[in-house]
């Protein structure tokens, strides 16, 4: 039976795993291992105010959907998603422009999964993504297992050309509303060129947009599937956009609920995907959030997370206004979760700050993780949705006092 | 703006989807559409009886997790899983021989899920998997998108090879316990060589194990990373064995919760790759599944699964005598879900079979899908847990009118 001699055993090496691991970004974990520090005020990541969690009428809604639906809530679910939950988001999701029906709709486990599915259906090795830069983390994460090459697209360029930018690029990405990390809003003119180059090109547009219904100031813009549906009135959407959400911001990161809005050939791509990805999001965390749609919890949420919101990014900014206005450049974002800090000095380089500031008690995620090739360090994003106001301007003092330090450090 | 002339509108043709997307399956398709069919008696796919769901017992648990661990069940959880989730599965497989720590542990969402992170950190396209053949179909599914190589390995071949059937592999994978779709039981004097071939080879061996517990007749073997961690007595496990399990046989499919056990550079390098894939499995589900366990539940619900199952697998057995013996060979499993079903003429086509098995009211799984070239076409995977007895007996009555049906038409 081939048994090894006691001398072969344990000797044989470790196989060398996948490349793509030898990309992964030590920063990252660098920030997850200083988020253990106690006292440390965490404007790193992008999490939510967790005071906010409807957590009493979600364990109701738990509760009542596991007896009411016991085989759809426990059993195997369709790989696309419940259909309930499929019409609801049509419903939510359709305009007068833009007509969605249940085959353009795709329950994910969360919005990172889209993400992940999307890579599987278009990305072979080498192949290029025109990303919106700088670009989301979670975006790099999940598309370096396929080895894509970037091509930043930065939307704010005098000049910007779309449909050069998109040419020969297997699919275009964005966040249009307050991005991840800029905090920016993509403006009407854009966001209806970036459509227009979309249907010219036939490159995929891919709307990621966890952070629409985030909005503290003035009027929400068109979503730019709804431009695109404007170009095929009366007809079912099949056009090019691929529109990503979630419910992580509305209602509970822990369902881990997200779901992908696209032309009906796409959506079948995704499902093929997904079949071999996770076979079907759970029924439990489906229904429950299906409940909190259906019963009106997640529009009587939105007042309040809104105004929760509004009053901490203004925290911040008086704060960033008081201690950081000689070192970092930003613009107030109008919604989102994320102020984006530029330092005036380019030479100033905020992966060297983040040990120095976590040991001053704060963390802050620095420019290089929103950069496939790591390049850009002179900026930070600060998250101020986690923390209340005076955590978030304690955290700014330490942060100054951090860059004082390193000034002195030389 | 580059805003297209009318002409130039959707006229762009639509880029080409990823090759794999190619290769996916067509029988699996055409099973999922006549599943649709009234009346239709479904053995094809490998579904628990939904009458064992505790439905009652769930949505208490649900709500009450909810109620006590609000930030746990609704928040970002660490990418790694719940921490006492992972404790409880650690001390649940440990073994006097098999030592396992917390960095042991990853929770999937879903078993599925631990197929498709195994293929990122392992596979580049055209790398080697030493398959038991036949091989469950999820597992062609979740490996797919990187373009492997198949090597199928038929542990039953006199004479074999495990270190000649592992050199050279990226990993073998293995299903052990009344493997899918085969239902057979690896023998202990197989295991151990497969154990002591992956040491020897450094070949990663995966043992892939969702029946482990529908045992109905004799003991349950050892597992192999029991045995392979005898060969490291007194160490943390560190060795080759990859392990993987779901909560879907033992509580409800609904949860999707999964787990791997292995070496923790394995766990890491499939928490890099869970990172970009889902971020974190549902604190709410992992919360759900930690209450099952701590509670009892999953104990208590285990007799009644055993014995419904062990029944029902009668029945079926019974009726394949009383009506196919002249068709199909077949063991009759000693666990699990299925009875696979070789058609004693090999030139007997069980993809031809399947619509007019459909037609006659039965649905079942036909072995091309389980062989990634698709060429094995003489034999049937046949479910015996999702229907009761009558209708498993009914089922094969349809079964025997479609092949004589089949004969007739020549």
């Amino acid at each position: 039976m081939n048994k090894p001699t006691p001398e072969q055993r344990d000797v044989a090496p470790r196989p060398a795993f996948a490349r793509w691991l030898g990309t992964t970004n030590d920063v990252t974990r660098g920030f997850l291992a200083v988020g253990r520090i106690p006292g440390l005020i965490n404007m790193a990541g992008g999490l939510p105010a967790p005071e906010l969690y409807p957590a009493a009428e979600l364990a109701a809604i738990a509760r009542r959907v596991i007896e009411q639906h016991p085989r759809d809530t426990l059993g195997y679910g369709p790989i696309e998603g419940l259909p309930e939950l499929r019409d609801a988001l049509a419903a939510r999701f359709s305009t007068p422009a833009l007509r969605l029906g249940r085959d353009n709709i795709l329950i994910t486990s969360s919005g990172m999964q889209g993400l992940d599915l999307l890579g599987k259906v278009l990305l072979e090795e080498g192949d290029v993504i025109a990303a919106q830069f700088p670009t989301y983390l979670g975006a790099l994460d999940a598309w370096r297992p396929r080895r894509p090459t970037y091509r930043n697209t930065v939307l704010e360029t005098p000049g910007f050309d779309p449909v050069s930018a998109m040419t020969g690029a297997r699919f275009t990405y964005s966040v249009p509303n307050f991005s991840n990390p800029t905090g920016r809003l993509v403006p009407l003119s854009v966001r209806q060129a970036l459509v227009d180059a979309a249907h010219r090109t036939g490159t995929w547009l891919v709307e990621d947009d966890p952070y629409g219904t985030l909005h503290y100031d003035g009027s929400p813009l068109p979503r730019m599937i709804e431009l695109s549906g404007r170009k095929q009135p009366g007809q079912t959407y099949d056009g090019p956009i691929v529109y990503m959400g979630t419910f992580s911001k509305e209602i509970a990161p822990g369902l881990r609920i997200g779901w992908v809005v696209a032309a009906p050939d796409m959506i079948a791509a995704l499902t093929m995907a997904k079949q071999g990805s996770d076979m079907c999001t759970s029924g439990v965390t489906q229904h429950i959030a299906l409940g909190a749609l259906q019963s009106g919890l997640v529009e009587r949420l939105q007042p309040a997370i809104v105004s929760l919101y509004r009053e901490r990014r203004d925290a911040l900014c008086a704060a960033l206004a008081e201690h950081l206005a000689d070192w970092f450049d930003w613009e107030v974002p109008v919604g989102g979760m994320f102020v984006w800090a530029v330092a005036r000095d380019p030479a100033l380089d905020t992966d060297r700050l983040l040990p120095i500031a976590a040991q001053a008690g704060v963390c802050v995620a620095p420019s290089s993780v929103f950069d496939s090739s790591g390049q850009n360090r002179c900026a930070l994003r600060l998250n101020f949705t986690l923390n209340p106001p005076a955590a978030l301007a304690e955290g700014v003092r330490r942060l100054a006092a951090a860059l004082r330090k390193m000034r002195e450090e030389g």
